[in-house]
């Protein structure tokens, strides 16, 4: 695989391949965007056809071409392509965009047509973007190659790398986004049906390219997604933020996504997860992209995430209240001492409280600005600032965002700016604000949700840094890997509970019994009351077989209940293979868990975690995390669910065993990871987490073994 | 109160008083800004201190004046207004605005110069506006009465109208809105604390008035809540949406709220209950309300919820698909009609599925888009269409609107458009689109907002419509009402139960015992085995102090609890006052649902439905509407919530006799009505539903009096 990839956004001469002399049609719009923008190197239009293009000499062949070109462009149908690419490798072309469509993406043929393209690509070492896209644009370099009406407007250069896996989405994000006060762009690419050159290679350049300082993301679904984590700590190891817009989020958009594309989306939930983990910031609309762009731009991250807003309008700093802490920031708790001081110059009609209204007052006071500024500033307990404007314009604007530039120059905390005048009525002052890097939003709305990305975004760069030193405990177990080795189907709660005690998560007190006196004898050593289930790999669904019973008090019980128990199983499935009765502790007073892994297809094992029955079932209220896991993570998983004060002793309950469920989960992830090549899930449920102090204990296990 | 409100907004005279010569200041800017815009009718600026100011005469006093003005500015210091607004009552002035702050929000002093004003404004029937608030504009009639910078533009008359609570802000939200393609207004008003004219007035004029077709509406809380109901039925009739902006909806922006304006921030949760009963559209921030604003504008509502998208990109598609199922909406199913149809000229790797995707492909054949909206537009499982058209822009652009133009003439069917193309590159194109009164959008993910919203609105029409001649019913139990009276503190299990069974909603067969004996007899007669609950006033949590025993299986078991319970419950509260040991049948196999009743401050009686235990007290999984209520409106809420699968039968267990909850809430809410005088709070904790056929059943009940 190349990683040369610079020479890709900047080469210093373009073959293009079809190129025809129709420059409406897609054929025959890159010759003439490159043309019109200026591009300073070396043109190739290939077509047999012509003899000339827009005044470039066309070339019959790649063959006859004077030199080799740094990149070319596919533009011909599908089924010449393999032709061309090959030709190109011919050639030492290094890097080639394939902008043809017909290939995965419409099923059948195309598939076989696809492979045959990666194919060559992986023979002559060719860097293959595409098929299926859209093409790239590097304003600094002037190289607009490619096709569609974005391709008409000039671009400013600047830092903002993006890749998108969208072709023509992607494209009118770019043009909304880096125009009109917008982000400028490094450079902008998309990536289709990502053959060659994938989203993360593309980020893993980026990370790298000194000139990138803000990664722009647009993707329907990874391949390789568990490589999202190793590009998500490189760039928080750079420092540079990545932006991601994930589409397909709800089940109706993952199945438009599957249609269009030939990505496989992946679940939504691993993809939160790993964004989570290595702090990418999601983002769901342009107006995101540009509004968490210029928040990041400033440079600064908050030590904490209390806020403290000032504000002109009453009912603006409500707005922004709402808005950040539902983004998960906190309202700072101002110290007397900064009441006391803006007490002196506040009016009375205003509020000393946080939000800090100074009213339409300082119409007629402006020094109200800088000195109620220096005063929140000064405090301690203050994390980060937003000051919202109204509508201020003209002179009095320019004289606030004077003072504003002043008070931030002398300190090193956020201060954002809510400001709702246009941009042709306070140009200076806006101006102003840009050139210290101080970002600012026309409503109090974008301002807070930008402030809560930050405030997210340096949340998780502090945890990263705090857990840098915390391992994952990593637990081999051989036999276990034996045992599960070459085995199919199901693996049932006997045998699933000796896998998960190998690793040191507690387990019920049990015993398989194969006749009516064994499971009397093993009721009695484990003490009454008993459980009693069946045990077959061919019955996972135990009570609606009629084959458990719990709480059976005494001997008879037992012997009545293990002839039932198998008289059941047999009626519900008679070919069954049953391995016995399993006798067993039955577990009082705890609050039932769900645990278990996936061992995902994109993204390899995670780890879930929810409460019993009808939290995790019916409302979905579940965390995951890609494993392996530190007690850190685990700890963080537990606390995330909305269902959490229930363990935390919610109605009057006793607080549960959370170090222990802690524990159970780190060990769990080491499972998952030293069995990663066995099993495809496994469920604890329930988990029973007693009272704090008295631990967990697996009462019901399930293995799924790998197809 | 005035109700005459079109002469507030379009007055023939002004008089300023408290007119300053200083323009800049807040006192100075009204006539400034009137004179600068046109005014046409006569102004009276009022200042003994001035002969004139910008060439207007200036008035010594309001005796003075040789005619009674239409509307009154107050610009006066806080502690001269109440005599400035005698002067205008004694001259007859019909309105006045009252920008000075000083008043409750200051609270102390404040509020009792304000309750002064009110008695003011009574005395002479003045329709006041404010105090403490930022004026009123009428861009066709010229009249720009109030300051602040948005007042310097020039808006464009158009047909929104708006009220808003908050000031600046309000302002701003008209100045960002009403430009550059947004909503022409047609008149914007602020009503700071509310001593006269209220929000709730202000949207009653503007149903009324002909030339107003939305309403806009920014509240922090309003003082007569439950009037939101009959507005709300009032614009429904008329068919005016309303855009409401609420704001104060966590907790500490309620706090924010509290600290910042003399309005009462009420329950969000009411809010919800009331906007919901009445289709009233929740914006959050300005984009929502000038995309909501032009969906609106389009005049055309959905018939029902299915949506069929049409795009040029795929990755678009997916994008609004999961913006409007997350939204409410469904995809539409095509039939294999339209599919059929589509599969002849759609290509090959492009998709006829929902969403069509017909590619990059319409820049080589035009006539794609027309063929594919005509397909769709014809398929009658479809309500509604989106087409998704990037950044198509210049000669193209032009065509594709004129298509789209030509069949949205020919079907009633909404049809929106997400094209993001900048305004400068496809003027034509847009112009044409506004002039058909179709909605486009930047971003697909806005489009999909905006037509869930319309979607939204649209269905509550549908239902009010629907509901129109089902009658909550009305029950009158002067006995419970009578037993109720006077009463203070709660009302305990046993007779809060009498009171439900007045109602007709079924409760436990219970007895309360006084003597060990009776409590024997009474389990005897009831059946074993019984619960038993001491019955205090004064003992609200009775499992807190030891004061229920469940399960019990006998007579010396019973016996033997009597005597405990009595003993505990005076360990727990030595003076409470104790009626007896409550003995009760006990109910087993259903499922524990929580219903209550709030009497609030603000909106009055509402109903409360929830699922028992962590449901609705840790996840606050409840729903709430205001009573009365229908069985239609009841069972809406019982479908409304989140855990609502565990009544239908998640997990292989039974449905449970959703309609006899049904019935309860109904009869829940008539008793809500008919004792609106006396209960202050009413829970039911638990209401066992049972399995479908065979009822629920009030476990446990507890009334608060109202203080």
């Amino acid at each position: 695989m190349r990683t040369d990839i610079e020479r890709f956004f900047s080469p210093k001469s373009i073959a293009i391949i079809g190129a025809s002399q129709d420059l409406v049609t897609i054929s025959g719009q890159p010759l003439k965007h490159l043309l019109s923008h200026g591009y300073k190197g070396k043109l190739y239009p290939i077509n047999p056809k012509y003899p000339e293009i827009s005044g470039v000499k066309c070339w019959p062949s790649m063959e006859s071409l004077p030199e080799t070109p740094e990149l070319g462009l596919i533009l011909v149908n599908a089924t010449r392509v393999a032709d061309m690419l090959t030709a190109c490798g011919k050639k030492g072309i290094p890097y080639v965009i394939i902008f043809s469509s017909g290939f995965s993406e419409t099923g059948g043929q195309g598939v076989a047509m696809q492979q045959k393209l990666a194919d060559i690509a992986k023979e002559y070492n060719i860097g293959v973007i595409g098929p299926n896209c859209q093409g790239m644009i590097n304003p600094a370099a002037a190289v607009y190659a490619g096709f569609g009406s974005v391709f008409n407007a000039d671009y400013t250069a600047g830092s903002v790398s993006m890749v998108s896996q969208s072709g023509g989405f992607g494209f009118s994000v770019m043009n909304l986004s880096s125009l009109d006060g917008g982000l400028p762009f490094r450079q902008m690419v998309t990536t289709g049906n990502e053959i060659g050159v994938s989203t993360l290679d593309f980020m893993e350049y980026f990370i790298r390219d000194p000139q990138t300082d803000i990664i722009g993301t647009y993707i329907e679904g990874v391949k390789d997604a568990r490589r999202i984590l190793d590009v998500g700590d490189k760039a928080l190891a750079a420092g540079k933020p990545i932006l991601m817009w994930k589409v397909g989020n709800t089940e109706q958009g993952q199945k438009a996504a599957a249609s269009h594309t030939a990505n496989l989306g992946g679940a939504m939930a691993l993809y939160k997860a790993a964004f989570r983990q290595k702090g990418i910031i999601q983002v769901e609309d342009i107006q995101d992209l540009v509004d968490y762009g210029h928040a990041l731009r400033s440079n600064r991250l908050p030590r904490g995430n209390r806020l403290a807003i000032i504000t002109i309008s009453g009912g603006a700093g409500i707005l922004m209240t709402d808005e950040i802490v539902a983004g998960g920031m906190q309202m700072a708790q101002l110290a007397p001492e900064t009441v006391a001081k803006l007490k002196e110059f506040v009016p009375s009609y205003g509020s000393v409280g946080n939000p800090v209204d100074v009213t339409a007052a300082i119409f007629n006071d402006l020094s109200l600005i800088n000195r109620t500024l220096q005063a929140i500033n000064d405090d301690p307990g203050v994390d980060c600032i937003a000051m919202i404007n109204a509508s201020l314009q003209g002179e009095i604007a320019q004289k606030v965002a004077a003072e504003i530039v002043m008070v931030a120059a002398q300190t090193d905390k956020p201060i954002f700016i809510s400001w709702s005048a246009r941009d042709a009525v306070a140009p200076e002052a806006y101006a102003a604000l840009d050139a210290a890097r101080i970002p600012h939003y026309k409503s109090p709305v974008r301002c807070g949700r930008a402030l809560a990305a930050v405030s997210w975004y340096a949340e998780a760069k502090r945890r990263n840094e705090a857990q840098k030193n915390d391992k994952a405990p990593v637990i081999k177990r051989p036999a276990a890997q034996a045992m599960l080795k070459g085995r199919t189907g199901d693996v049932a709660e006997y045998a699933a509970k000796q896998v998960l005690a190998e690793y040191g998560i507690p387990v019920t007190q049990e015993q398989l019994a194969t006749s009516r006196d064994a499971a009397v004898a093993a009721a009695q050593k484990i003490g009454f009351p008993v459980a009693m289930k069946v045990q077959s790999a061919d019955i996972s669904h135990k009570t609606e077989a009629k084959a458990v019973r719990l709480n059976v008090t005494d001997a008879a019980g037992v012997a009545a209940a293990f002839d039932e128990i198998l008289k059941n199983a047999k009626a519900y499935k008679a070919d069954a293979r049953i391995d016995g009765v399993l006798v067993q502790e039955m577990v009082g007073g705890g609050i039932e868990a769900i645990v278990g892994i996936t061992n995902d297809a994109l993204f390899g094992p995670a780890v879930m975690f929810g409460l019993g029955g009808i939290f995790a079932e019916v409302l979905k209220d579940v965390s995951f995390r890609l494993a392996p896991i530190t007690p850190a993570m685990a700890r963080e998983m537990i606390e995330e669910i909305k269902g959490y004060p229930v363990l935390a002793g919610a109605r009057g309950k006793p607080p549960a065993d959370v170090d222990a469920l802690t524990d159970a989960l780190v060990k769990l992830s080491a499972l998952a990871v030293d069995l990663k090549d066995s099993v495809a899930e496994l469920d604890i449920n329930p988990l029973i987490v007693l009272p704090k102090g008295k631990g967990v204990k697996a009462a019901d296990a399930l293995i799924r073994i790998k197809g």
